[in-house]
């Protein structure tokens, strides 16, 4: 029976497929098809690593501490029962053979399904037996980590997102797939960047997660905060995310799943429409420059910016680039041909690197998620970098030898006293001069800091003495301003852009780049809403930086837009009274301003 | 060997006594002494439990659903191994009958030392399996709970902490207790404090966490942040707790031990001095009448209050009153007696009621702790009253009641959005047509707002446009501010109340309030803090809110105060570069003007 469960509306378009479940714990292990022929190697490879976990358990009952409980042995009999059990083993012969998953997806998606009826069991002892069966489970997967798999990870399918002409239930292995999770890390989603998913949804997180902000920088449909998708749905169920609206659709009537189809063709129309603006001039109504950046993570993603038309790279995660590739950065050369990678990229253009912004909350791999209370508040980003300064010159040292190649701007995220600032600086002239005593050749940099903790906007007229310029990260900025953690989903409706606190600080920054006649931008979501560029521009704003997908659309927003008309309006918005009202007044503008032209 | 641990000072004062080391999740279990002839009767009831869970798990195997995995009924057997484990059983008489702990603490104290055995086990797998004693274990302490005690707790022992002549190593039970933990909540610290603790320990947190708060409040010494205390002292270890230095002093030799019963004793006589100053009145050397009032967290503490001659409440805390308690709050009836309580043992001076501040990071009970990624970003204070009316309304007709007895101001706590402001009041007025409905008495409130969240302050005139006072709660306002957790103590260094933006914005409120002609006061630690007296009074503030312990010293510190000298000097500091500027002022000026008088 068709239902609808309603969430966040974070990366816009239709996805249409199967439901894949994953559990939290499993969303690190390898997903792809395999061949039909390589079915016997991979049910092989399951066995191997569930023979060489008996071994291992069996060795430990051997060799067990003679002062160890006695029960131990007892209890290992039991997991060696579990590891034997007919329906873990056929369960996970039928995911491989029928369905072609690989043996680790095979495995979780097996775990699952059992899983499922530990919980439906009434006594709460006997549901948390369950844990017993993620443990072998768990030992399984650790020993065939370091068993290559015989068959390599294929290339990413062709986008199954949109343009699928006919898309009725079948049962091969040829229909896109649906993620569905409780939460989904920042790492998680970036080793699905090249996978077989065609959505996400997750119970959890905000408008503005780093997850909903991957899922779009993806480009790919994803719906947040859909609470309690993930028991809702069943493995392998239809559904049909739509992002526009913010909605999953589970086991849809084939009028919905026309419907559908229609919507995601029409979708790919609108996108082709903009695409003609790629090249015109990013000039307002009487003649303000703007320049319109992009926001990357890889530096693939330097081709998709030339392509929307940027006139540079305004933000660099260079976290993402590291992210799953083990618990320390890459050396110095390793990083620096990837930031010369995208220097070269852009073919010129300016490329603003921000030091990597890890930390407590996106960890660089699953495992180091610590256990502090509030992440957001703890060590992440500059200090996390002031805090392993070895690490952080090298970081330093393979930018400078980057910028022998073209125009760079070094960002330090998360700056909010003079010390850090001071400290930040030093560590930089470190970097040059241990690149002078290695006599390694290295380029200028603009410096600059990413305004996002409230301190910091309320200081920017002083950082702008140690910097060439700013960079409003609106995102942290306006969590911290409002404490609202942006992917909570109790209080996602208080995040709000145009809190007059918020916009008074945006304001601040803005109009203190002007006077000390340095550039300010903003790269945070609001830069990349459509809703929010008169009103930027109002402020004074004439450097947006966002992804790719959105600088087109937020062209088409400028060229018709006056700052005359606009700077008025602005203050007006900016001094009314709440966030409800601003929007209000912004419409009516809005509407009026349509109306002129 | 004598060792010391490094933390973070957070409760002055000086604790001696053995240790005891309590796992986080066993922290709401009862701590107290039996008399020796109630050791039968103990011993029984935890057998009583054990026999409880044994034949639970009996009857469980008995009833297995059919489709129930086969393993289950072997693991169920496991565990009733577990549960006839001799070490455990002799385990938990020992603790009974020879220390004469109440049944649930010998329980808990035989896992922690079984616990030790399993974590010293070489193998992570073998390890694991801990968490099947660690269940079984709950299980009886889950019976245990619906069986009454025959033995009731005893009146809490007479303090501790100070006052000790003779202190040596001893056998019996007449020697103080340290708690040495983890972690603490706020529930589990409350919880201890009519408890046998005389001193507490956490590896985690930060100075003004809300352990530290709490802890201060008890006025019992405590250290928090001292890494790996929990693991490197051992149940019954001698400790000496130096609540000045942030130290613990573990196996101390007899010369430290003799040294800090010195120490001790002369704490106790500079209390004694200060005394003197209680009916003194808190003017300044020039003439400025300035109020001193008492944050507080019980009924019992309006007591307290008067005695250290504060002139009202200025934070009663609602939350504490009921933590521990149950998921929900108590009713009306049983809230409006606790404030009525409250307000006649203020003895007619005004008593500021704080609706009920308990969210994600300050949960009623432990068990409702959730899982948001950053509790202090999410729905708490205000913005989790106004999601519940009915629980809301509750605590505001309890509040309007009891005006009737007193001078009351009501407090929300958190506000952030005008939008909820609008709604608070709408409640205020819909709980008194409820009273108005019933034809129940009630007396007028003042109504003021909590200044904690940047945005807030802000918009502080705009907020003044609403209330009477406000009342910046700066714990949380320089957490939100800097983006500082301040129970995080790997950035603990970075949470600084001299930060130049943290003191514009308190600036800024105090300087709202003169001009609007409201009373704006400070009841965050800093209020507290003799070292920020003068700057805050240097600042305008006319308004400190403080524990009663503090109020003798501050009162100290601004009877030598002068603020024609002092408001020059406070504007210096606010416009210096960074907080360590402004701090080297802040001494020199306290130099100079300690010389002028």
């Amino acid at each position: 029976m068709t239902f609808a469960i309603h969430g966040l509306a974070v990366a816009r378009g239709i996805a249409i497929g199967r439901a894949v479940l994953l559990a939290a714990s499993h969303l690190d292990v390898a997903h792809y098809f395999i061949q039909p022929e390589q079915v016997p190697a991979e049910i092989e490879r399951v066995r191997n690593g569930r023979n060489a976990v008996v071994q291992e358990l069996q060795r430990l009952q051997v060799e067990m501490p003679p002062d160890a409980p006695a029960e131990l042995t007892a209890l290992l009999d039991v997991h060696l029962m579990l590891l034997q059990d007919e329906t873990l083993v056929a369960g996970i012969k039928h995911w491989i053979s029928e369905r072609l998953y690989n043996a680790e997806w095979a495995l979780v998606t097996q775990l699952e399904v059992i899983s499922r009826q530990f919980d439906e069991m009434e006594d709460d002892y006997l549901r948390e037996r369950k844990a017993d069966l993620e443990q072998v489970v768990e030992r399984i997967l650790r020993y065939m980590k370091g068993v290559a798999s015989p068959v390599a990870a294929p290339p990413p399918p062709a986008p199954t997102a949109a343009g699928q002409q006919e898309l009725l239930p079948g049962d091969g292995t040829d229909v896109p797939l649906v993620l569905v999770a409780n939460d989904l890390a920042p790492a998680d989603l970036l080793q699905f960047k090249q996978s077989v998913f065609a959505g996400f949804v997750t119970d959890v997180g905000g408008k503005t997660s780093h997850t909903a902000i991957v899922a779009r920088s993806m480009d790919i449909p994803a719906v947040v905060g859909a609470r309690a998708a993930s028991q809702l749905v069943r493995q392998d169920d239809w559904v049909i995310i739509d992002g526009d609206a913010g909605v999953l659709i589970v086991d849809p009537s084939p009028i919905i799943l026309a419907e559908y189809g229609f919507r995601q063709r029409q979708i790919e129309l609108e996108r082709e429409r903009l695409i003609r603006l790629r090249h015109t001039p990013a000039v307002t109504i009487d003649g303000h420059k703007v320049e319109l950046l992009a926001n990357i993570e890889q530096p693939a993603d330097a081709a998709a910016a030339v392509r929307a038309g940027a006139v540079g790279v305004g933000l660099f995660r260079t976290e993402f680039l590291f992210m799953g590739k083990g618990s320390h950065l890459p050396g110095e050369e390793e990083q620096y041909q990837a930031y010369r990678q995208v220097i070269e990229g852009m073919q010129g253009l300016p490329v603003t690197i921000r030091t990597i912004d890890v930390g407590a909350d996106k960890p660089l791999e699953k495992g180091h998620k610590d256990d502090h209370l509030n992440p957001a508040l703890g060590l992440r980003a500059i200090r996390w970098s002031l805090a392993d300064p070895v690490m952080f010159r090298t970081q330093l040292r393979a930018v400078l030898r980057a910028a022998a190649h073209g125009r760079v701007n070094l960002l330090f995220p998360m700056i909010a006293h003079v010390s850090e600032i001071h400290q930040a600086l030093a560590q930089v002239d470190l970097a040059r001069a241990e690149l002078d005593a290695r006599g390694v050749a290295y380029g200028p940099v603009r410096l600059g800091a990413m305004i996002e903790v409230p301190a910091a906007a309320l200081l920017a007229r002083r950082f702008l003495h140690y910097f060439d310029y700013l960079s409003i990260g609106t995102n942290d900025l306006i969590q911290y301003a409002l404490a609202i953690d942006r992917a909570d989903e109790s209080v996602a409706h208080l995040y709000d852009p145009l809190h007059p606190a918020v916009l008074r600080l945006v304001a601040d920054v803005i109009a203190a780049g002007a006077e000390l006649g340095k550039s300010v931008s903003v790269c945070g979501e609001v830069a990349g809403d459509v809703a929010m560029t008169r009103l930027l521009l109002g402020l004074g704003l004439r450097s947006f930086s966002m992804h790719p997908a959105q600088i087109l659309a937020v062209k088409q927003e400028l060229l018709r837009a006056d700052t005359r008309k606009l700077v008025p309006w602005a203050q007006q918005v900016l001094e009314s009274d709440d966030p409800a009202q601003a929007m209000e007044v912004l419409a009516m503008a809005q509407e009026k301003s349509a109306s002129s032209y």
